[in-house]
């Protein structure tokens, strides 16, 4: 008899040789039907390998991402088998498993897959799918793996070559069989749903000496239903791609010259950024944030000390050189050696702690060009960055406040939905870690009794601590669905260590305080892009760059249009007007795809009335109202949308 | 007879060999007394020199530049003489005016001067003053010049072997013989009060393998009323030194670590830039400038197109390499090739034109350690920048506008006195300029047009103009009555060439938009020191980060000073509460030295009457008054000391 410990510390006893399968039915019936991939003591195993010792058992269905992994590597599988059977020249190379789907990489010698192709290799995968046949592991040693594909395909030689002996294993399915690591569901039977995506080229190992394959990407379900939301969420991803959307509503723009990677922020997109850091700073202000100033470069000195040297020197932004002192500079990664310099420019008492050094900081980080993408992956970005200087005493209440600053942000910009990942130090391996043992656990304690406190929906990762400090993610699911993380609160003893920072405690001797990084946006390109694309462009109403445009009928009611836009700006509502020579409906039109969340038509009944016909974006009408109704309407609207803080 | 043009057009007539000094005898005795120098046709000469030719005359009291700088080099001779009288030994070498007194650079063998040495050489030269000896100018070969010096003076040697024989002349005075060009006052009975400043090495001829020889600074006046108010000034100047006001009021500090002449704004001096710029942000907002943002670096390429890597490229901070990609970037010395590459992310119509994008925009350029200097002389300082594209034809509107502009900026920031200075092209070297001659023309037209329009107190400059546009500058002094300039306005035809920024005009044919530069701080560093220097740390009301300091009498009224504090901070007001255990004498002091421009003192009488009794900063007392009756004062205040825009 083994004993299976479960997730939840249950522990279930088995004759050996028991597989995952069986244990999932022991669990229940209906459970066992949708598990399709397991780890056994944190390895990936088959639901069909028995297992013949103790250990850790966790059961995957689709809806894990160990699940979803394991769907699409079999499906590649298929694939595999579809792609020979079709082009029966195929060589493969390797067909893993990615974020979304799976590709193989194969060389069709002379032939071509083009998107007319899709369908037919779809209804292939799905020809053999039906076929239900079960993925069945075998070891082979080097020199049968070698012996099956000599001759016949020299980049699975090429693989097994590197591979040492003893470590080797083909799976089967069916009347195909590949060179694999393992990691299957069942059976194809269970792939229900295909959709072949795109094809690329890809150079074999990566290398532009080498020939150029073919990347065939696809992406399977366990239900026809699940592929439908699957295409109809990417139409939307790709009508909300903000830089779609950044383009079409001039927020921000690339220039080949400047830079890639460098946005260049339009008028409007400038005012949007505006916008979002006052709306931080209040709130900033009222925590007792004090906001700083710091350079873009700094001496090479200091990123040594930082540490920073280290970790960005080789792979970022090299160093600017002077000419005749022949110093060296480098671009700003993080501010974080900045506020340390300032915290370190006069002495400070216990009773003055904590310090708060908030800043709108740009930093520079270099990437790959092919990385780079819209605003969420680029060379510079704009960090609303503070460090929170104070007392191992004060962390507690300083990071209850620092989760109340992120949920108010959260919340007045609409993201409802997201859980904390606290990340703590992992208790076997003490020595990894800077800082004592006893400043640790406070650490730690302040950050679960905050998520606690704030009633947090947050699981805790043991180990995933940087050397440094515990600290806690929000990871946030956007309208599509899809996770973000954003908003880190992270401790550290290192940076106070490194530049020896003081306080003068109360018992007169000098002390080290702990550091506090937190930064609720993040990067403000990067959260400006998921916003887009998590909200459309339709902002909380009090971050739209404009909130109505007034449409007049004809150019005679300008006037009375005008008198309406004047009493707006007066009660601080940003409006436009929109007195062009066009039919209304067609100024309806253009009002709609600009997002503007009111439109307000005056013609002659308005005018002679001295009201205003109010529409909303997306079509709902709010009748003719006087504008003193519709200057109510929106300053309620304005404070719904906007949190209260403190 | 030759014929003398005076700088008013007048034309005299006068025998040959009339002197500077018979002409201004001419003019009127009174002003003949004070005339010290003079200036003959383009070339410095003595009051006494005989004018042979027809020429344009200008005569110099000691109040012109030109003036002082006769009157502090004749007294470089005087200090010369007296140290040869003092120092048996003294070799010399060379002694200039400079812009604040002369110095004379001396070989002293074994000899030392220090302080206690200055007031026997500043009697000794008085007395040499008093002789009233005339300065007398004589040409010499430079055979004659050698044989004086040769084996008494090798530096004398060292610089005549660098003339060209036929061009040398000495001058005498008294007993006392220098090699030298000219441009003296008529005698030395003209000094009345002199001062040594102080005494520092220099290298012969600036090279640190020679002899270090002695330096001795001194100034010199036409009345010993002008010496005491000069040391005055000096002494207050001294005082408002910005970077000492800089660190008693915690606007901003300097680290070693982050680099000399990058500084860290603190949260006060954070506080104030943010004032300054939402200030400015709201009256451009006003003349209908769009705010923009913009990367701190750029690829080489942008500024090869811009021409700036061409100007700044060798001797300002070098290019940063990127890995893998290899590409190179700057950090960016201007924001104008950012700003042109917005203008042309989209087409425009001349409908749409003037385009006026602004940025707090921050700028990186070398200067060498020796020249940094406090907040005026930086590494990185932010620009409050902003440029205008607009056709030929609006330039005369949009130069007018942002005059209005600068002027409202210096009004309310308490600059009364200022002059403009217009540079226009050079009519004789056309060639030297780009753009056409009528673009030309009519951008001057709309800088002089303006300059009148707006009453500006103005000089033209002609000559003076970029090769790519005219002018203007402003020209401002401060309460120490030292220039600064701040402000510049400066049309450019060259930019939109380069980066081929194009408009379409009513005729449907593209046409090239003229650019505006403008920055009325200039920079914001500079600006706040200067600021600084001028108020002294008293800044107009509206800018002062507290605008008063409630002082309880006793922790006893703790309670009522924050209560007070909350109805200031509910009419905007920004205070502070100083509730310490101190004595309220202390707290005043403290508070005058920390320049709050009100100190509210609250103790028992003011809690039971719910007054306050207030008194300014410098010593006045307003009295006990309600808490209502100061908000009225501050509000009236302020709205005096912000100028009106629009």
């Amino acid at each position: 008899m083994i004993k299976i410990t479960l997730p939840d510390g249950s522990v279930r006893s088995f004759e050996k040789d028991v597989t995952p399968h069986d244990v999932a039915v022991d669990i229940s019936e209906g459970f066992a039907r949708n598990v399709i991939s397991a780890k056994f003591n944190d390895k990936i195993v088959e639901t069909t390998t028995p297992l013949t010792t103790d250990g850790n058992l966790t059961l995957y269905t689709f809806k894990d991402d160990a699940g979803k992994k394991a769907f699409w590597h079999s499906s590649a599988h298929v694939l595999a088998q579809a792609l020979e059977e079709l082009y029966p020249n195929v060589k493969l190379w390797v067909g893993p498993a990615i974020e979304n789907g799976f590709y193989y990489d194969v060389d069709l010698e002379d032939g071509v897959i083009s998107e007319k192709d899709f369908k037919t290799i779809e209804n292939k995968m799905i020809e053999i799918a039906r076929g239900k046949h079960d993925f069945k592991m075998r070891d082979v040693s080097k020199a049968e793996a070698l012996s099956y594909y000599e001759g016949k395909n020299d980049y699975k030689v090429d693989l097994i070559e590197q591979l040492e002996d003893g470590t080797i294993s083909f799976c089967d399915h069916s009347t195909f069989t590949d060179l694999c690591r393992g990691g299957h569901i069942p059976n194809t039977g269970i792939i229900k749903a295909v959709k072949i995506m795109s094809v690329a080229g890809a150079y074999f190992k990566g290398d532009e000496n080498n020939k150029q394959l073919t990347r065939v990407y696809g992406i399977s379900f366990p239900k026809q239903k699940d592929l439908t939301e699957y295409l109809q969420l990417l139409e939307e991803a790709k009508k909300r791609d903000h830089r779609k959307l950044g383009k079409e509503l001039e927020l921000f723009t690339f220039s080949q010259k400047v830079g890639q990677g460098l946005p260049l922020w339009l008028p409007k997109g400038a005012a949007l950024r505006e916008r979002l850091e006052n709306f931080l700073k209040a709130a900033q202000k009222k925590a007792g944030y004090e906001m700083v100033v710091t350079p873009h470069i700094g001496n090479k000195e200091l990123y040594i000390t930082s540490g920073h040297y280290a970790k960005y020197g080789e792979d970022s932004f090299q160093p600017i050189t002077t000419p005749v002192d022949g110093e060296e500079f480098l671009l700003k990664p993080m501010n974080c050696p900045h506020h340390c310099e300032i915290y370190n420019s006069k002495p400070f008492s216990y009773k003055e702690l904590p310090k708060r050094f908030a800043e709108f900081g740009t930093v520079y980080r270099y990437e790959q060009s092919g990385e780079l993408h819209g605003l969420t992956r680029v060379r510079g970005f704009t960090q609303d960055d503070a460090h929170i200087f104070c007392t191992p005493d004060q962390l507690d209440k300083e990071f209850k406040d620092v989760i109340d600053l992120v949920l108010y942000v959260f919340g007045s910009l609409g993201f409802e939905d997201f859980t904390a990942q606290v990340s703590l130090r992992d208790p076997e391996n003490p020595d990894k870690y800077i800082g004592s043992d006893e400043n640790w656990e406070k650490a730690e304690q302040a950050i679960l009794n905050a998520a606690i406190d704030k009633g947090l929906n947050y699981v805790v990762e043991t180990g995933e601590a940087a050397f440094y400090g515990p600290k806690l993610d929000f990871m946030v699911k956007d309208a599509l669905g899809r996770q973000w993380q954003l908003g880190t609160i992270q401790v550290d003893y290192n940076l106070p260590e490194r530049f020896d920072l003081t306080y003068k405690g109360s018992d007169n001797e000098m002390h080290r305080p702990v550091m506090i990084h937190r930064a609720p946006f993040g990067s403000i390109e990067r959260f400006v892009a998921i916003l887009l694309e998590h909200t459309g462009g339709n902002f909380p109403l009090w971050l739209m760059p404009e909130q109505a445009i007034i449409l007049s009928i004809s150019e005679k009611y300008e006037k009375y249009a005008e008198k309406v836009l004047n009493v707006l700006e007066n009660d601080e509502i940003r409006a436009l007007t929109d007195n062009r020579n066009e039919t209304v409906g067609k100024k309806i039109r253009e009002a709609e795809m600009q997002k503007f969340p009111f439109m307000i038509i005056v013609g002659e009944q308005e005018e002679k009335d001295n009201t205003i016909t109010v529409r909303e974006h997306g079509g709902e009408d709010l009748g003719t109202i006087t504008v003193e109704e519709f200057v109510t309407i929106v300053k309620d609207r304005v404070s719904k949308s906007l949190k209260t803080f403190k």
